[in-house]
């Protein structure tokens, strides 16, 4: 410890948003160099390191074969499948000294696709699985919490080639069990639900998030097993219903009604109904967005749903990717006066309307329902506009907010919410990039078919501050033994020489006999001693002290808080027998 | 083999010069990205895994703390120390979405000296060394010979701490010893060589050297033990010699004497000496060149030297550094009237003189030496032009040729040239970025002391291509056993499924003795195998084939060619018996 290349923080660091960040910097693991993007000192590094040997076994398990791509990479591959453009301000990109367009990979599907084209030719040479371990690039807009979102970070990435769809589903499948492998031994507390696909294109898509308040998903659940990402929720829209005996629309003046809440109350007090009140859900509310497309052009978007739900911004932003959501200002407004904020309706959007405004719609706005809505007049609402006979949108868009007790889409019960952090990602990308890059092989008839692929990542370094984020506590860091640094620590306090001597020849008897010992040899402390011991979060710790006198030492286990008094004659079997299970 | 993902080409890249490139392509090693950018294939990867992993042994054991920094750096900390500029289109420089400074780290003084600042304060902390294993970034204007020079690449750098001079001394010394550890255990044929500093700045410094003839980099050695990189040769400056009593100088019209033979021929002719024949080493050749430096200004520089000998370029650049060198044109001379080119004398170069350019000259021409030179008329020399009497030089710069037999500087005897590639390079830093960085601890006395540091590099990926531009041959790699991606092959050739069941089970047995083994179970001709087999190079292959009936088997040794029978019964413990030596 005298000589370890560390020092623990009394402070947090000023942008410390969570427990990880917090104890990964404070326990001297990490260090900020720049906005998102980390050094790795000795006791993190030997985590990462700890993390990647675990994801490297289990992919070689599946026999997936191991590779590795540059980092720095030319722009005609991302150009060829249009993500060169699609990533936006995501991507890093640069100029070499010939002028010639680079980028840092964000993800490596065209590399990987262009490397299997130059090498194999026949579906002999299929299934294929591929990976690799190695630093990711994105320029995110708000790089935060440490390690959980940085620019710069260690991905594993692997993916598979196929002749077939039933390949795929084999190879996806493989994967799958690798990484339910993998989450296991890391110590995760995860679910598997239901992914976008998102910026990858494919179809079949995965997430395994570890559970964490602190995470950036949020992610439902349902007794009957429905569990998705909230960006991938699908709601069960309702049937249709019937137009026909529906009363005529009618515009009414709203004067004050300029929120669901007073509108709601206006219904209520002037348009009384008499089977029921009025609630916000009759109310059909149209939100309208600019969107900016990839290829610099800025389109309109609105979006109707019911008053009484808002929408959701990252299932927005999820629908509409690669295209940016920005909010739609008062200029915006000026420059389309037949958007009348606040009392837009149907009437004038969608694209064959005066606005040519798209207007898309929540699954719930379905044929024959009836709404109340702007008048496209101030102070003025519409009563009874119903859906499939006084408008028609020009699509569906799926991006309410998801409330705890909705119905899974399923039918398998009500969904709760909770929050995660995306620690692995498996995809079925089909044959886009295949198509895009012309992987080909010859398939049993000799007849060319395109390849279909799967796409799979694991976020190597997040995994870290992932663990830390689960396991941590006020005192400190505190690893599962399969990720610790040590092993074991052994702390000598007090002033005697035997007490030192006892300790470095346990330290030294615990390291022949094959462990990771941290041995604290510094003359500091006992107080100092065992708050760094807390803060640093090996999972077993001996402390040889006063007692060794009486042929005492103490064993700690971090995790449980647990400590008991041993023989010293026994401490070197106690310790083995604790760490080897 | 029939699922390893690999393919061997029959032909040559295209941009192959030398044999490494050539066969590390060929072999389904590695594959080209974009110019100076590399992927690795999976047995590439084994290779660069087990250079790493030597590295990593041999750095823990000299005590040195395994960091991992990012590759993606913030602008600031290298403008503090200049080299933001000083790099110029060698460093990768790109800007994030904030429009902030970036770049990818070409190597990473400054990030170690800032991080050792963070974190440590006394000297008691020291010594200190850190090291890692990073891919580094360098824009290369030549990228070539595959990873030999590649613009992405794996480093090991690391970087000492230290409170005093004696201490830097000792820390070079540790890491002396370790690289030559490292080297003896990769196999190579290497020298160690003094070396300049270069864009490092720093003092002390030598380089280890694998002997090839293919190398980048030219070394002397001679018979009484001296060795340094060519650009590194400082020549042993002649004493002064007397001015007194030396003849005046004389103008002279020299028709015809447009070159150094001409004009020695001239001389012989119209001006013979009485003790013996004038010879191209009388004359003094000025020769004039341009300095672009970091910060945008160019400046001249002329140089002189005796006229028997060049500059040579890459002496020229290194003396120079960071400036860099650019030819003295037409343009140039027409614009510098007082430049006679052909006919460039002493008597208007000088900062002081009639053209102010700069006027360095080779250390052999010392205060009395006499020489014959241009007078800065066209067709005209001057002949007894004395130095230290007739021309005083701005200072000396040694950049001329240095020749095989040359006399070493030390004295011990005559050197020879040779070629080589620089896999190492160890350097005595000193204080200069601690200073600039502010890197100070509290020595003793509790007095704040600036840190000494050195830095350490090792080429990683380079030593991949520089092994096997030591060991392949004409028939593909050959590979030491140390590198080896498999300790064996074993190769079925013929059709009876005896043969096959004979070779698999012998491939699963030496796999469970602990082996790592390529079995080549494919339906191909024997010739494929074999040739193959020569290509991949693996050390020992075993031949399964028809004598299998007779209860015999071939071993092969790759890198002596020899071949030789034995017992089938007896060929596993034969095959652990080679492989563990």
């Amino acid at each position: 410890m005298s000589s370890l290349f560390v020092r623990t923080l009394r402070d947090d660091p000023a942008d410390a948003e969570v427990p990880s960040h917090r104890w990964l910097v404070r326990a001297g693991y990490i260090r900020r160099v720049a906005p998102g993007i980390y050094s790795w000192l000795p006791l993190g590094l030997k985590v990462l390191h700890k993390v990647e040997t675990i994801v490297r076994e289990e992919m070689d398990a599946i026999g997936a074969q191991e590779v590795q791509f540059p980092a720095l990479l030319p722009r005609e591959p991302y150009e060829a499948t249009g993500r060169w453009a699609e990533y936006g301000e995501n991507l890093f990109r640069l100029k070499d000294r010939r002028g010639a367009d680079l980028l840092l990979g964000p993800t490596h599907e065209e590399m990987f696709t262009l490397m299997v084209k130059d090498i194999y030719s026949s579906y002999k040479d299929l299934p294929l699985s591929l990976y690799q371990v190695q630093n990711k690039y994105r320029d995110e807009a708000r790089p935060r919490a440490g390690i959980l979102r940085g620019r710069e970070f260690v991905m594993k990435d692997s993916y598979s080639f196929d002749v077939d769809d039933a390949g795929l589903e084999a190879s996806y499948q493989k994967h799958r069990e690798a990484y339910i492998r993998i989450f296991d031994r890391l110590g995760f507390d995860y679910v598997i639900v239901q992914a976008m696909a998102g910026a990858m294109g494919g179809s079949k898509s995965e997430e395994f998030l570890a559970v964490a308040p602190n995470g950036e998903d949020t992610f439902v659940r349902s007794p009957g097993g429905y569990a998705a990402n909230v960006e991938a929720v699908r709601i069960a829209a309702p049937e249709p219903q019937p137009i026909e005996g529906a009363p005529a629309a009618h515009v009414e003046p709203s004067p004050g009604a300029d929120t669901i809440e007073t509108l709601v109350a206006w219904l209520n007090r002037d348009h009384a109904r008499s089977d029921r009140e009025w609630t916000g859900a009759d109310t059909l509310k149209n939100v309208v967005f600019k969107l900016a497309h990839p290829d610099g052009t800025v389109g309109v978007l609105a979006i109707g749903l019911p008053g009484d739900r808002a929408v959701d911004e990252k299932r927005l932003e999820a629908a509409v990717e690669p295209a940016v959501v920005e909010p739609f200002t008062e200029e915006d407004f000026a420059a389309n006066p037949l958007l009348q904020k606040g009392y837009i309706g149907p009437e004038v959007l969608g694209e064959k309307n005066a606005s040519k405004v798209r207007y898309l719609v929540d699954p719930r706005v379905v044929d024959g329902t009836r709404w109340v809505t702007g008048a496209n007049r101030h102070e003025h609402h519409v009563i009874d506009l119903v859906c499939g006979r006084d408008f028609t949108p020009d699509g569906v868009i799926d991006v309410a907010e998801v409330r705890e007790g909705d119905p899974a889409p399923d039918g398998s019960g009500p969904m709760s919410l909770a929050r995660g952090i995306e620690m692995g990602h498996i995809f079925q990308l089909g044959r886009k990039y295949a198509d895009s890059l012309g992987l080909k092989v010859l398939d049993q008839n000799g007849k060319l078919v395109t390849v279909t692929m799967g796409s799979y990542g694991i976020g190597v370094s997040r995994a870290v501050a992932a663990v830390a984020e689960g396991t941590s506590d006020e005192k400190g860091l505190s690893w599962p033994r399969s990720l610790a640094p040590y092993d074991v620590e052994v702390m000598a306090t007090g002033k005697g020489a035997e007490i030192f001597d006892f300790a470095e020849k346990l330290a030294t008897e615990l390291s022949e006999a094959g462990l990771d010992v941290l041995y604290d040899d510094r003359k500091a402390s006992p107080g100092v001693k065992f708050a760094d011991s807390e803060i640093l979060g090996m999972p077993t710790t001996v402390v040889v002290g006063r007692d060794l006198a009486n042929g005492l030492v103490e064993l700690r286990d971090r995790a449980s808080g647990e400590k008991r008094t041993v023989a010293s004659e026994d401490v070197l079997a106690e310790v083995l027998k604790e760490v080897r299970g």
